[in-house]
């Protein structure tokens, strides 16, 4: 399918239109914000199969995978409508006053407020959990934000459609359309144009870092600086511990044999560095691992412009001194296909080559072989920022190498414990956001229903009549929601 | 007193201590953190009255503000430890495992950690509350982390007595010296250093527009940008609704005289904006608070950088077309003292002179003339955003009136009725901070314990064994703090 580019003049429209939308949209009861995700939820999963049709056509990804992402989608809008309703978010903090201190103590309520229009960038590989209607979109909207999408070029149909979902949710709950509004744009001056507008007051994006350090500094450079949470580049490294290692090789390499090439590598989770000791066990390890990578076919990618770039990057990945290709699919690659590839090095090759610290996002993975623990220490504390890091370990290990778990802790936002990086539980404890330039900016989340804190910001209320405070704040609370009330934890009047 | 620079040499081995230090100091318990914070209370206090005698002779500040300003710090010190022990600010959520779901739901829990050592800049206008042992030091040390502060030229001395408290204090309680580090630096140099260095993970700052947009840039241009929460610019626009006006006039003028030349108007939220309707009850507050201006004399200002700053600044206010000056203190000012000044203008003049929405620090406050509320909404739409906005009002106007308390909502962190924006409470419900460029990031505050989730990020332990997970996470919640667990408050085992 073919889409125009919206134009400037288009987007300075546009953009009015949804400032006027927002001053609506926010003054929306949480319920009713929650009753209008829902109603999304439902207008999503009535596209039916032809929505999975388009997409499957779009981005080459498999049926099945396309079902399950659509009802996470589904739960993400159904569970941080939840979220919204409850209320934690808002952080409603109270300090009743104090009239005869000396000054007088004023009464002081604060709550999240939502920022404004946020613009959303559809990622490539998540068509719906973070593209047109997925965790940012309704992150935004429960934060009480109109949202407006660029759509991902690789599935710009798809976008159409569930477009299409979000508006007719938003006519059936009576709000104005500009609520939403869906933008095409293939050029990095739509982006550009978007980031830049003055009415825009947050961005939300998934993808390369390239393009998120982009959108990161022109938020920057505005005349009034706007936040973007960006997710952007991660090789979530994997840490064998030696003792682990000596009796769980071959059940660890089968795992990860399975976590690494999961959608043909394209989950911004992929473990694209494994980290061990250089010894028989972890040989057993490689052995195993490349046995289950050699069975498995080349897969099709998302769209011809990741598939170039990962011939390219895993070639030059393969193309450094130092470097070994240990295992490989036999089976020659279609066009657009993507070969699954273990590499190894060693500790000090890896330390001294900035180039295999970036990722290649694809089936690919690099078999790191330390000298002994305290080169692990030394590859830790060289890595950048990762959205996860996991180790395989048994609990005696953690307790002896207390400095290489804090290095290990200190890089990443996800800290796993035998299991595998890939799978993003969507609930309120997962951290989905890490370090730079895993994201940027660490300390918030685009996973969870705390990721709807990135579209908000406080706003203290002093001295105002009760009858006059957002319900959230009131004397009553009316919508039982919890609060702190000096200093305490509280359902409570106050 | 005079003090050399820090070289550039010398920071680098001081922020390598730093780094050191940070790994023995984050895994300190919130109890241990908290007794730390207390004894910088404590040990700040013994500073006794030669403290405030060398502040007197650095600021001009009287020794009665002083007095106070020491027994705010303290205050702070000891609440931030208060939140700190209480743990609220670590968002604690868990959701436990569901084994037999398919795919199994691993067990996760979530806390904030802190994110490494904090550059504090400490401020011309607070030598004790926002500078050495001030707000953003208190605030970084309950999030776990070590902090370097880069004493204020103007109060080197002030700074050098409270950095030997806090000092000794982390020597009372057995910390490594580098949890607190104290640099001098009148060049510019040594803050581009500091905020440069690959160790500094965030930094807090109270100061100009100047200095903290260029630290937030720096910030942002690092390989590795950081957080920077920088607390700029704000002319606290005050509201005066026309019936509160009609009733209240002369009232609220003696109000606004005190909060205007409190401190010689040398707080971040001094009033420097009132816009009322141009009718004969704002004429009534103008000539109240002209008749108690004039009564006040020309007060010390904190430095000569900041009188000539004001002398300049005020000169171009009233220099410009169309704005009349009202009132003025009758009598000559000696060196660097300012003079308290009223200035009036229209709507239409202030709309279309960017010159008249900026900072003029001290004791200078506009009034803006409008016609009607139409313009009072028109000028609030040109206003950047601020730390404070201030409604003046009877709550049947704040009902008639919904567009236009919306829009000073927005451009406001802290929303007050019936007040003066001078008098910042420090208690939880606080909002310190607001759209830029009153601050770096509305989404965050420097006065309240939530200033402590400026210097903290999350991380998710998936499928962690109990005992190898933080005190603050574990099953049967030994520090016995409120958590999230399965999106339930609770303080329960789980």
């Amino acid at each position: 399918m073919e889409f125009k580019d919206t134009t400037a003049e288009e987007i300075n429209v546009l953009l009015e239109e949804s400032w006027k939308a927002f001053q609506v949209y926010r003054k929306l009861s949480l319920k009713q914000r929650a009753e209008f995700m829902r109603t999304i939820a439902i207008e999503m999963e009535a596209l039916g199969d032809g929505l999975l049709r388009i997409t499957g056509e779009e981005t080459q990804l498999p049926e099945a995978r396309l079902r399950n992402e659509r009802t996470r989608t589904i739960f993400q809008l159904n569970s941080y409508a939840a979220a919204c309703e409850r209320g934690e978010w808002l952080e409603a903090r109270i300090d009743t006053a104090v009239p005869d201190r000396n000054p007088p103590r004023p009464d002081m309520r604060k709550m999240l407020v939502p920022l404004g229009p946020v613009v959303v960038f559809g990622a490539a590989n998540f068509p719906y959990a973070y593209s047109t209607a997925g965790g940012d979109t309704a992150c935004a909207f429960a934060a009480g934000c109109p949202v407006i999408v660029k759509a991902h070029p690789g599935h710009a149909g798809t976008s159409e459609m569930v477009a299409g979902a979000v508006s007719r949710a938003a006519e059936k709950c009576g709000l104005p359309s500009a609520v939403f509004i869906h933008i095409h744009g293939a050029s990095f001056e739509v982006g550009k144009a978007l980031v830049e507008h003055p009415r825009v007051k947050a961005v939300g994006f998934t993808g390369s870092f390239q393009g998120g350090k982009q959108l990161f500094d022109w938020a920057n450079q505005r005349k009034e600086p706007i936040p973007v949470f960006a997710e952007m580049s991660s090789i979530n490294p994997v840490f064998l511990f030696p003792e682990k290692m000596n009796t769980s090789a071959v059940e660890a390499a089968t795992q990860y044999a399975g976590s690494i090439s999961l959608g043909v590598g394209q989950f911004c989770t992929n473990p694209g560095l494994i980290i061990g000791i250089d010894n028989e066990d972890l040989q057993l390890f490689i052995d195993t691992l490349s046995a289950e990578i050699v069975k498995l076919s080349p897969g099709n990618m998302l769209n011809p412009g990741i598939f170039k770039n990962y011939v390219e990057k895993r070639a030059n990945a393969l193309a450094q001194e130092g470097v070994e290709m240990v295992a490989v699919s036999p089976i020659d690659p279609e066009l657009n296909q993507g070969t699954p590839t273990i590499a190894t090095t060693s500790g000090q090759v890896f330390i001294h080559n900035p180039i295999l610290h970036r990722e290649v996002f694809g089936p690919y993975s690099l078999v790191i072989r330390c000298k002994d623990m305290a080169e692990m220490l030394e590859v830790t504390t060289h890595l950048e920022g990762q959205l996860t890091a996991t180790l395989m370990a048994n609990d005696n290990e953690i307790r002896d190498h207390v400095d290489l778990v804090e290095a290990i802790r200190d890089i990443c936002g996800r800290y796993i414990m035998n299991g595998v990086p890939t799978g993003v539980e969507v609930c309120l404890s997962m951290q989905h956001g890490g370090p730079y330039p895993a994201t940027t900016d660490s300390r918030f989340t685009s996973v969870g229903a705390d990721g709807i804190k990135r579209f908000a910001r406080p706003v203290a209320f002093q001295n105002w009549s009760n009858e006059l405070l957002p319900e959230e704040l009131k004397k009553e609370n009316p919508l039982g929601i919890w609060r702190t009330v000096n200093d305490e934890k509280s359902k409570r009047e106050s």
